[in-house]
């Protein structure tokens, strides 16, 4: 396949359209995914997470240009849940991003499509694989950290970093467990703020009550992404983190166990699609309809029924 | 069924006990939705959602102090997407909206979890249905408008009310085109500040491109909520949509479409989870990770060999 051949070459334009037709679902995107497939599986994926107004788009830039300075090839994919209210402050930070950042051969995207078949996180993971037989050795993914979805693109990242800002609140509300454990580096931007040591302390005090004896042991440490404070720092953290992965054969496993989801998800994904299309051409379906409508039956025993007729069929 | 019958009668500690078992996806959840479906049927509900700081909350509980002071009866659901990163202030203002309004026999409750069948939009789905059975004749749903799930949750809603507030940016950018499909009334909140005005033409021009012959004609509308300036007006807007979906018969056919819906979502999750299970018990799963790990397959091509096998067992 030609357009696998030139991104394979590194050709930008042959990227951008690998991924349109990938996202868009084009004809012919699962072909182009399966013929990418064999040239995957060396890129390093970050994931960037935290609250609005946490500064997650400089960041990503600050870190982008470190990378970029050390001779590493980058793509960023920003993730964009399809909202019906865009941040237009964001947007344009992005563009503005896009806009240097691609005078250095970083290949940024933004993600906002949700697709019939496994949505924005399918995509996502899809975008990643493009980007990886491309040559991209590091991809990082910045979400808006809001939502079940968001914390499941962060599974798709190697190492995942959480911001925190001081002033969002400094009660223990702000940071819920379940951030906790997908933390593999905590950061505290903006931390030339009031209050950044205070939030410092009590993630690490967080962090130290769920530790135990040869895990990685979760850094805490504190940016001014703006200023480019602490930026050298985490690209250390970045890089301790991916050896200690290597190392401990834990990349390996949490590859093996996202390849595991990647194919129960497809599988679930084509049959809810053939099944949605056996109940549509079924002429029960609008009598079943009337039944619940008229409170006869309910949707759940409606569903029970469906289910026997469908398995009857086969 | 007690706690059926303790809800019909009313029991608010009935239906918070009902709310739990199906949001938590307790043993019997299922049996108790089948036995609240013939009580349902009667509610309204009415979908609220806007951006961050477009003050949802204090517009929902001015709109339901209108309506309590008009004798109905009200449910309040506020839709609390499963964030790691809780918005402080948002769940302050809702507890203490929760505090004054409980007192006057109106159920508030915050959904947050996402379970196995269906996650937040399952669950929204059916609380609506236990507020229904306990007699609560209009359901206000508070959503944060952010992704494609929130617009999901909206289609739950017989009227849908988009708000936007002035400084947001006033580009043509900060309502998009999805959202003015959704919206049937359409409220410029805190209108006492600079460029109200503005945002209201902006919003009608839009309307104006869209709208055609003998559809509804969606008003646009200013509101000051903490003030409670234009909250009547609001409610006589819902008050005539409600009348012109019961006239048109197009409350029937929204809510038809609604029960089509409900059962197709509820056999594929249904599916989903017994492939799932399928899967996960096959040996041939350990296999195929290794074959995707090492490159000598992909993702996709083993997920068309799983759904065959799937097929061969029947």
């Amino acid at each position: 396949m030609d357009l696998v051949q030139e991104m394979v070459n590194g050709s930008q334009r042959a990227v951008a359209r690998a991924i349109s037709v990938v996202e868009n679902e084009l004809p012919g995107w699962m072909e182009l995914m399966k013929a990418v497939y064999p040239y995957t599986g060396r890129a390093y994926t970050v994931g960037v997470t935290g609250p609005t107004g946490s500064g997650k788009s400089t960041l990503v830039d600050r870190v982008a240009r470190v990378m970029c300075n050390r001779g590493l090839s980058l793509g960023i994919i920003a993730i964009d849940p399809s909202s019906p209210f865009t941040g237009g402050a964001l947007l344009g930070d992005r563009v503005r991003m896009h806009d240097a950042l691609a005078r250095e051969n970083v290949f940024v995207r933004s993600l906002g499509t949700r697709g019939g078949l496994g949505g924005l996180s399918r995509a996502t993971s899809d975008v990643i694989k493009i980007l990886d037989a491309a040559g991209k050795e590091f991809i990082l993914i910045e979400t808006i950290g809001i939502g079940q979805d968001e914390i499941d693109i962060v599974k798709v990242a190697d190492s995942c970093i959480v911001l925190s800002v001081p002033g969002l609140g400094d009660d223990i509300q702000t940071i819920k467990a379940g951030i906790m454990e997908i933390g593999d580096i905590f950061v505290v931007n903006k931390a030339d703020r009031d209050g950044a040591d205070h939030v410092a302390a009590m993630l690490t005090a967080m962090l130290g009550l769920a530790s135990c004896a040869n895990r990685w042991k979760q850094p805490v440490i504190k940016t001014v992404a703006t200023e480019r404070q602490g930026i050298d720092e985490l690209v250390e953290h970045i890089m301790e983190h991916r050896r200690h992965l290597i190392d401990s054969d834990l990349l390996e496993m949490k590859r093996k166990e996202r390849i595991g989801r990647d194919i129960t998800k497809i599988v679930e994904r084509k049959i809810a699609q053939y099944v949605n299309e056996q109940i549509q051409g079924m002429e029960s379906l609008e009598h079943l309809i009337e039944l619940v409508s008229s409170r006869r039956e309910d949707p759940y025993s409606c569903a029970e029924r469906l289910l026997r007729a469908l398995e009857k069929r086969g």
